[in-house]
């Protein structure tokens, strides 16, 4: 549901959420327990089979240092066949493996009558506040996540974002969405982060720069963390279109004080939901759509204040957490006030 | 036209040229006289104001020790929009400055009330045969090569081929074609070359090391060189699809003998005529085409053996070239005959 | 010499500008008459000879809508071998020719006994302000602009800069430099620019969102340009450390506002002093160093912020231009005061 | 031990294995019991604390249709980390996992006081033998293959190569060698291959295209198929150095038939054991080194080769497998004989 903050002026969706890109579910299993704090986030194109319809999609490393599993036959094929899952960075593995199962299980031709398949996982590192080396996200944890995915979902310290920390303050899940009219008709873009970065003394929301103040009453830490971006969009466009907004991605963190830190894994992954990609091809040849690049702009401006309102939402919506060995994260709901920004 | 060397089962197109793919046009200037032993070669995708109608296309750098102009817009915008010119190394600036000011004749527009525009030049060092100090391509000959812009066009020791050398022997332009059929309907696969690489110890005609036999009568030297791939096709293709095919084109060149080597400047552009980006979108939302993915290996192999080919075709219809200082490098047909391969 | 506001808290470099790093010169030659407001600007990272002492180099395209030549061979190699060149957009060709024919003269053996020279020369659209069809850059510009070079240079609207707009301001040449201390000796970190970028409304000085206020007077303009980042620095750096600082560059100009636009040609490019690597290189192992990945964080910082400044920098130092067809634009420092910003 | 044959005329190493590069460990653990018939193979740089002590590595995508994991950060930092481990596609995710664990029990710091771990797992399909989507590979397999790793190993269908399929013959692991001196010093290029690509038709050894007599024997079958190629070298040199090497990877391939299939993941990765990258740097600034980049020619040649012979070592010393339902593959060994190819 985004904030009510204003950071541009074109329309916010309905629900301010990537879930506004009509077809788009949204999923978590939370985990939060003591030491344990994290969890999973599923992200699903379509409530179809994905694997059979695939969607065009693209992926930008804006920094690397991450460990995200999937991204080099997104960037060689154009195309996503698999939910994307957010989780912690050490149980990248243990969620690729359940989201093949899941995949096997829906699709009994793969490995068999057809080739594999590409599960997509992304990652921060929430070894803060959760146990992170005990890889604490199991198979029914995805398997949760994807069965609870829906048009509604939280926003905060939940799913995969339940131990992350963005400039000191809880950080974690954010969404929100924008509104564009080509042609006379309504087109969504909608971005969703896993946020885990940046230092308070960074901090701006909306243009204020109010990191140095809040700074001033906390011991200050080094930047250590990470950014997943996800941005969904039911205008047609190529891959190469989807990731140029990908790389936008990263103005929309830099308005909120991000400087892409040398350990960020810093990546945004993009898809259009406007056509399908089917895995038998039928035809030889495929008719598809693109945007006109004159446009690009206003998508480039969409995307980048989505990415900026998701990032602050993530933090505005998560609850103050108490973690692993009894470290603590407070929200940043608890030291500014929403209403303290232009509203829309 | 090629050669009459069978390299694999897929037919040959009717002019076994680039310009078999429908719309694309051929021109040299070659400049010949004593040191000077250079020249222009331009491919244009279609007859028409391409800065007007721009085609998809896009570039691979297969080893960039190379000097090649023009290759960032056209990854950005998956767009050609001029004609595309090879010359020698050091001209590439003026050959550049030139199509500028051949682009602004047809287009009062540039630079005025639209943008600017992306001049695509390639080029590869002819220093051995050609006094490459000297600069010697002027605006004229550029002029002349995009008059001389023809469906039918001459391989070997012409145009940017005039003093390059290749596998010690005389190397120049080179072309081939392929012909596919998908639902029923025929498409053509073009590729041309500007061979200037190799050392003859490696070459290779058609799977026969012919090589070391030829290197046992000449003077070894060392690998200094690079070669320009130029693929066309009218399959409707994505920028991503184009680009893969940029790859493929690595694989004739190690087919012939060739290693990446060092200092090789070693690029491929692809362009597919199937569909034109208009510079003034009408539409907000393009309607484009893509090959079903399933049919790539086809064209991959097309690509690959065109290739081939054409590499082989550039040393076979060079002529025996005498050029600076005296250096003189003979023709591939004058040791070796294409009878001797297998025909189609 | 940048500007007096404070962006953070790095120290400045004695002269404020990329020349503090040691042995960096730069040169500018303006052209203004009428309709031909343009120029060129060089920057040599050291004042021998560059084809024979090569320097660690690497190149990052933020957005490509761009001509700059000379990327490919630096991205292989690693290496920059000529001085870096700035100049309007139709102009590069000319340009790349001059910097050949200065290189050959410098160098009798390129093109003869040894390979032949990458020029490397990049561009930003001056054609609201000049005639840039006209193609006026000669190459005695380019010459006077080498010859000029020194650690002493102006900044705002000369050399390349002449004709540039920067949210619909002035734009042209900035620069700034940065001062970092590892293991108890200094290091410098500079930047310059070529700024042509951004709509008005969006421009942000050292955190303050100035534009709106500033746009509600003038007419608004869709944003069209580009921006070109030249950073040095003599800390000792592999290429794909220079590659690391190169995409930092974005960060700081999303600090000015900038939004990487779809027509922008946003180009970074960053030398390192530390080291030369011989053109005839004697040995076969080159010792080399590289900064401890855990310092990057403060490099990052010392970038980001230069660039900004660097920008910022160039509109309050360029005077207001009249130019083609009377196309007038302002500078910035008619409209804000530097002392109404956070000082150093 | 490679093969006999002789491929070019650079000296082989002593075992003509990747560990002939000093320090280098290769171990397997096979699993083969009916439909069951996958595996791992693990590769070490060095016998010690791999994330303590990082080499620098480099990772190249020939073709992207593959689930190799890790690749982004090596990218980005340019250091291996840990173990590189070869599986089925997928496995990659369990294995990945197990590898994480692995580096948590010698690393208590990570995760806790440090960041976290970067496991880099490439794969093969090897469907046609093996149940892949049982996904039988265990945590206890990946630790069996790490504890097996010695600078002796078999290849052929064992480890990760167990139920691969090459040119429609028994694929799997192949290993080979090259030396090369400079300064005075033999210095070691090793290639290990997982084979799984290619059309029997399309089949070359050492310049001879045994391929179409082969196939007028079988069946033919359309190519589906993958490779990874594990480069390593004690030569000094640079990450971009590395990736240069990565890229020649394909030419080796080419030697053999292969063509860059659309469905091949085809990977190339390589590192150098000649410094380490320590996790906790001491120093600001680290000496490295690099080679001379006018002895890169001779490194690709050699990696060029070793990576032929592997191809071809793999496939001469896989045993005939039967595997998932009854599928079955001869070796080539019962087919060629290496006397009848150009020998050492």
């Amino acid at each position: 549901m985004g904030v009510s903050i204003r950071f541009d002026d074109i329309p916010k969706g309905k629900r301010n959420l990537i879930t506004d890109v009509p077809g788009v579910l949204v999923g978590h299993k939370t985990r939060s327990q003591g030491d344990v704090q994290t969890g999973v986030t599923a992200i699903l194109p379509h409530g179809g089979n994905l694997f059979q319809e695939k969607v065009p999609a693209a992926v930008h490393v804006i920094n690397g240092f991450g460990k995200t599993a999937g991204s080099i036959q997104i960037e060689e094929l154009g195309t996503l066949e698999t939910p994307i899952l957010l989780t912690n960075t050490l149980s990248v593995g243990d969620v690729s493996s359940a989201v093949v199962r899941y995949m096997l299980e829906q699709n009994p031709d793969i490995g068999l009558t057809t080739g594999t398949v590409n599960p997509f996982v992304l990652e921060c590192n929430d070894g803060e506040l959760n146990d992170i080396r005990g890889q604490h996200v199991k198979e029914e944890d995805v398997r949760e996540a994807l069965e609870n995915a829906s048009v509604d979902f939280e926003e905060g310290a939940v799913g995969a974002g339940r131990g992350m920390v963005c400039c000191q303050m809880k950080g974690g899940i954010g969404s929100s969405s924008r509104v564009l009219v080509f042609s006379g008709k309504e087109y969504h873009v909608g971005a969703l982060v896993l946020s885990n970065f940046g230092s308070l003394r960074d901090l701006v929301i909306a243009g204020k720069h109010v990191g140095p103040s809040l700074a001033a009453s906390m011991d200050m830490e080094e930047d250590k963390g990470s950014i997943i971006v996800i941005l969904a969009t039911d205008i047609p466009m190529s891959e190469r279109q989807l990731k140029r907004i990908c790389k936008r991605a990263s103005v929309g963190i830099s308005r909120t004080g991000g400087y892409i830190g040398n350990g960020s894994g810093e990546i945004a992954a993009a898809f259009s939901t406007a056509y399908r990609i089917p895995h038998y091809e039928k035809e030889d040849i495929l008719p598809v759509a693109m945007l006109a690049e004159k446009n690009m702009n206003q998508v480039f401006r969409a995307v980048i204040s989505a990415v900026e309102e998701a990032v602050i939402s993530s933090m505005l919506h998560a609850e103050p957490v108490t973690g692993r060995s009894g470290n603590f994260r407070d929200s940043l709901a608890n030291w500014v006030r929403e209403e303290d920004f232009p509203q829309v």
